[in-house]
Protein backbone atom coordinates (compact mmCIF):
# COMPACT_ATOMS: atom_id res chain seq x y z
CA UNK A 1 0.00 0.00 0.00
CA UNK A 2 1.27 3.51 -0.94
CA UNK A 3 1.56 5.84 1.61
CA UNK A 4 1.36 9.65 1.22
CA UNK A 5 2.20 11.90 3.23
CA UNK A 6 1.18 16.08 2.53
CA UNK A 7 4.19 17.92 4.31
CA UNK A 8 2.46 21.30 3.29
CA UNK A 9 -1.40 20.40 5.20
CA UNK A 10 -2.15 21.75 7.99
CA UNK A 11 -3.35 18.32 9.56
CA UNK A 12 -0.59 16.87 11.82
CA UNK A 13 1.40 14.21 9.98
CA UNK A 14 0.41 11.02 12.67
CA UNK A 15 -3.02 11.87 11.81
CA UNK A 16 -2.47 11.96 8.16
CA UNK A 17 -0.68 8.48 8.48
CA UNK A 18 -3.22 7.07 10.24
CA UNK A 19 -6.34 8.20 8.31
CA UNK A 20 -4.45 6.63 5.24
CA UNK A 21 -4.10 2.98 6.93
CA UNK A 22 -7.82 3.47 8.29
CA UNK A 23 -8.71 4.33 4.75
CA UNK A 24 -6.40 1.18 3.55
CA UNK A 25 -8.71 -1.00 5.83
CA UNK A 26 -12.24 0.68 4.48
CA UNK A 27 -10.76 0.19 0.47
CA UNK A 28 -9.56 -3.32 1.49
CA UNK A 29 -5.88 -2.71 0.00
CA UNK A 30 -5.06 -3.33 3.90
CA UNK A 31 -6.70 -6.60 5.43
CA UNK A 32 -6.61 -8.42 8.79
CA UNK A 33 -3.57 -9.80 9.29
CA UNK A 34 -1.50 -7.87 7.12
CA UNK A 35 1.12 -6.65 8.98
CA UNK A 36 2.29 -3.09 8.89
CA UNK A 37 5.93 -1.79 8.05
CA UNK A 38 7.91 -1.37 11.15
CA UNK A 39 8.01 1.60 12.57
CA UNK A 40 12.05 2.20 11.71
CA UNK A 41 11.03 1.19 8.45
CA UNK A 42 8.14 3.23 7.67
CA UNK A 43 9.98 6.20 9.58
CA UNK A 44 13.00 6.17 6.76
CA UNK A 45 10.69 5.87 3.56
CA UNK A 46 8.41 8.24 4.20
CA UNK A 47 10.94 10.62 5.45
CA UNK A 48 9.36 11.56 8.95
CA UNK A 49 10.48 10.70 12.52
CA UNK A 50 10.30 7.66 14.05
CA UNK A 51 7.88 9.21 17.16
CA UNK A 52 5.60 9.97 14.32
CA UNK A 53 4.80 6.58 12.64
CA UNK A 54 4.81 5.36 16.81
CA UNK A 55 2.15 8.08 17.81
CA UNK A 56 0.23 7.08 14.47
CA UNK A 57 0.37 3.11 15.47
CA UNK A 58 -0.47 4.03 19.03
CA UNK A 59 -3.31 5.90 18.38
CA UNK A 60 -4.42 2.80 15.57
CA UNK A 61 -3.97 0.26 18.95
CA UNK A 62 -6.32 2.87 20.76
CA UNK A 63 -8.92 3.17 18.15
CA UNK A 64 -8.90 -0.96 17.71
CA UNK A 65 -7.15 -0.75 14.62
CA UNK A 66 -4.06 -2.46 15.35
CA UNK A 67 -2.75 -5.03 17.73
CA UNK A 68 0.70 -5.09 17.98
CA UNK A 69 2.48 -8.57 18.41
CA UNK A 70 5.77 -9.50 19.74
CA UNK A 71 7.24 -11.23 16.55
CA UNK A 72 5.69 -9.97 13.85
CA UNK A 73 5.18 -6.22 14.96
CA UNK A 74 1.67 -3.78 14.42
CA UNK A 75 -0.76 -6.35 12.50
CA UNK A 76 -4.20 -5.03 11.11
CA UNK A 77 -6.93 -5.82 13.84
CA UNK A 78 -9.90 -4.72 13.87
CA UNK A 79 -12.03 -4.24 16.72
CA UNK A 80 -15.35 -4.86 15.81
CA UNK A 81 -17.50 -3.52 19.00
CA UNK A 82 -20.18 -2.19 17.28
CA UNK A 83 -21.80 -0.34 19.47
CA UNK A 84 -19.11 1.55 20.61
CA UNK A 85 -17.73 2.21 16.92
CA UNK A 86 -22.16 3.52 16.27
CA UNK A 87 -21.75 5.65 19.38
CA UNK A 88 -17.93 7.07 18.21
CA UNK A 89 -19.35 7.81 14.92
CA UNK A 90 -22.27 9.74 16.64
CA UNK A 91 -19.63 11.93 18.36
CA UNK A 92 -18.43 12.91 14.83
CA UNK A 93 -21.10 13.26 13.34
CA UNK A 94 -22.62 15.97 15.58
CA UNK A 95 -20.72 18.38 14.96
CA UNK A 96 -19.83 17.77 11.71
CA UNK A 97 -23.40 17.61 10.83
CA UNK A 98 -23.92 20.69 12.68
CA UNK A 99 -21.70 22.45 10.57
CA UNK A 100 -23.28 21.48 7.34
CA UNK A 101 -26.66 22.33 8.82
CA UNK A 102 -25.64 26.16 9.73
CA UNK A 103 -24.45 26.18 6.19
CA UNK A 104 -27.41 25.31 4.41
CA UNK A 105 -26.63 21.87 3.16
CA UNK A 106 -29.75 19.78 2.96
CA UNK A 107 -30.08 16.37 4.50
CA UNK A 108 -31.00 15.04 1.55
CA UNK A 109 -27.51 15.93 0.50
CA UNK A 110 -25.33 14.63 2.92
CA UNK A 111 -27.91 11.07 2.03
CA UNK A 112 -26.11 11.62 -1.67
CA UNK A 113 -22.85 12.10 -0.13
CA UNK A 114 -22.69 9.69 2.11
CA UNK A 115 -24.24 7.03 -0.47
CA UNK A 116 -21.20 8.24 -2.97
CA UNK A 117 -18.15 7.82 -0.24
CA UNK A 118 -19.50 4.29 1.10
CA UNK A 119 -19.59 2.63 -2.52
CA UNK A 120 -15.87 3.39 -2.30
CA UNK A 121 -15.53 0.99 0.56
CA UNK A 122 -15.88 -2.74 0.87
CA UNK A 123 -18.55 -2.18 3.25
CA UNK A 124 -21.59 -3.91 4.01
CA UNK A 125 -25.12 -2.72 2.80
CA UNK B 1 -26.53 30.32 25.61
CA UNK B 2 -24.66 28.23 28.11
CA UNK B 3 -21.30 26.94 27.31
CA UNK B 4 -20.02 23.65 28.97
CA UNK B 5 -16.75 23.17 28.76
CA UNK B 6 -15.25 19.55 29.76
CA UNK B 7 -11.63 19.61 31.67
CA UNK B 8 -11.28 16.15 31.55
CA UNK B 9 -11.40 15.98 27.76
CA UNK B 10 -9.29 14.63 25.63
CA UNK B 11 -10.26 16.98 22.90
CA UNK B 12 -8.53 20.36 23.08
CA UNK B 13 -10.64 23.20 25.09
CA UNK B 14 -10.46 25.95 21.66
CA UNK B 15 -12.00 23.08 20.15
CA UNK B 16 -14.57 22.62 22.55
CA UNK B 17 -15.39 26.16 22.30
CA UNK B 18 -15.86 26.20 19.02
CA UNK B 19 -17.76 22.98 18.62
CA UNK B 20 -20.47 24.23 21.16
CA UNK B 21 -20.63 27.85 19.18
CA UNK B 22 -21.30 25.68 15.98
CA UNK B 23 -23.86 23.76 17.70
CA UNK B 24 -25.54 26.66 19.07
CA UNK B 25 -25.78 28.28 15.60
CA UNK B 26 -27.13 24.67 14.50
CA UNK B 27 -29.83 24.55 17.06
CA UNK B 28 -30.39 28.12 16.46
CA UNK B 29 -29.42 29.28 19.91
CA UNK B 30 -27.20 31.31 18.18
CA UNK B 31 -28.86 33.53 15.00
CA UNK B 32 -27.52 35.62 12.32
CA UNK B 33 -25.92 38.95 14.11
CA UNK B 34 -26.05 37.95 17.78
CA UNK B 35 -23.32 39.07 19.33
CA UNK B 36 -20.64 36.96 20.97
CA UNK B 37 -19.00 37.78 24.62
CA UNK B 38 -15.81 39.49 24.64
CA UNK B 39 -12.93 37.65 25.00
CA UNK B 40 -11.78 38.65 28.35
CA UNK B 41 -15.51 37.99 29.47
CA UNK B 42 -16.24 34.59 28.38
CA UNK B 43 -12.89 33.84 29.51
CA UNK B 44 -13.56 34.90 33.08
CA UNK B 45 -16.90 33.00 33.13
CA UNK B 46 -15.36 29.77 31.97
CA UNK B 47 -12.33 30.32 33.62
CA UNK B 48 -10.14 29.55 30.65
CA UNK B 49 -7.11 31.81 29.10
CA UNK B 50 -8.11 34.14 26.66
CA UNK B 51 -5.72 33.21 24.67
CA UNK B 52 -7.62 29.54 24.44
CA UNK B 53 -10.98 31.46 23.62
CA UNK B 54 -8.72 33.91 21.15
CA UNK B 55 -8.32 30.90 19.41
CA UNK B 56 -11.56 29.34 19.23
CA UNK B 57 -12.99 32.69 18.09
CA UNK B 58 -10.30 32.85 15.27
CA UNK B 59 -10.89 29.49 14.16
CA UNK B 60 -14.48 30.31 13.96
CA UNK B 61 -13.87 33.50 11.71
CA UNK B 62 -11.78 31.50 9.20
CA UNK B 63 -14.16 28.57 8.82
CA UNK B 64 -16.84 31.70 8.28
CA UNK B 65 -19.09 31.39 11.07
CA UNK B 66 -18.09 34.80 12.64
CA UNK B 67 -16.95 37.57 11.63
CA UNK B 68 -15.20 40.31 13.95
CA UNK B 69 -16.93 44.07 13.83
CA UNK B 70 -14.96 46.57 15.34
CA UNK B 71 -17.27 48.07 17.68
CA UNK B 72 -19.52 44.99 18.38
CA UNK B 73 -16.41 42.41 18.94
CA UNK B 74 -16.98 38.83 17.22
CA UNK B 75 -20.84 38.26 15.66
CA UNK B 76 -22.26 35.38 14.59
CA UNK B 77 -22.23 35.57 10.49
CA UNK B 78 -22.40 32.46 8.44
CA UNK B 79 -20.72 32.35 5.23
CA UNK B 80 -22.57 30.29 3.03
CA UNK B 81 -20.31 29.24 0.43
CA UNK B 82 -22.37 25.80 -0.40
CA UNK B 83 -19.87 24.68 -2.71
CA UNK B 84 -16.79 25.06 -0.61
CA UNK B 85 -18.59 23.77 2.53
CA UNK B 86 -20.16 20.46 0.34
CA UNK B 87 -16.41 19.67 -0.47
CA UNK B 88 -15.21 20.21 3.20
CA UNK B 89 -17.79 17.88 4.51
CA UNK B 90 -16.94 14.97 1.63
CA UNK B 91 -13.06 15.31 3.34
CA UNK B 92 -14.35 15.38 6.77
CA UNK B 93 -16.79 12.45 6.52
CA UNK B 94 -14.32 10.75 4.53
CA UNK B 95 -12.50 9.71 7.23
CA UNK B 96 -15.31 9.51 9.34
CA UNK B 97 -16.60 6.94 6.90
CA UNK B 98 -13.68 4.54 6.26
CA UNK B 99 -13.84 4.01 9.61
CA UNK B 100 -17.25 3.52 10.36
CA UNK B 101 -17.02 1.13 7.40
CA UNK B 102 -14.08 -0.82 8.43
CA UNK B 103 -16.04 -1.05 11.88
CA UNK B 104 -18.67 -3.14 10.39
CA UNK B 105 -21.63 -0.14 10.50
CA UNK B 106 -23.52 -0.65 7.64
CA UNK B 107 -24.79 2.62 4.97
CA UNK B 108 -28.06 1.83 6.16
CA UNK B 109 -26.91 2.69 10.02
CA UNK B 110 -25.27 5.52 9.10
CA UNK B 111 -28.69 7.13 6.95
CA UNK B 112 -30.66 6.46 10.38
CA UNK B 113 -28.06 8.19 12.15
CA UNK B 114 -28.08 11.30 10.04
CA UNK B 115 -31.00 11.40 10.12
CA UNK B 116 -31.71 10.94 13.93
CA UNK B 117 -29.07 13.91 14.12
CA UNK B 118 -30.26 16.26 11.70
CA UNK B 119 -33.39 16.29 13.08
CA UNK B 120 -32.34 17.91 16.19
CA UNK B 121 -30.63 21.02 14.18
CA UNK B 122 -33.07 23.86 12.63
CA UNK B 123 -31.57 22.75 8.78
CA UNK B 124 -33.74 22.48 5.89
CA UNK B 125 -35.09 19.32 4.96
Amino acid sequence: MLIEIDFNSEEALYLQLRNQIIMGIATMELREGDSLPSVRQLAETIGINMHTVNKAYTVLKQEGFVKVDRRRGAVIAVNLDKMKALEELKQELLVVLAKSSCKGISRQEVHVLIDELYSEYGSID
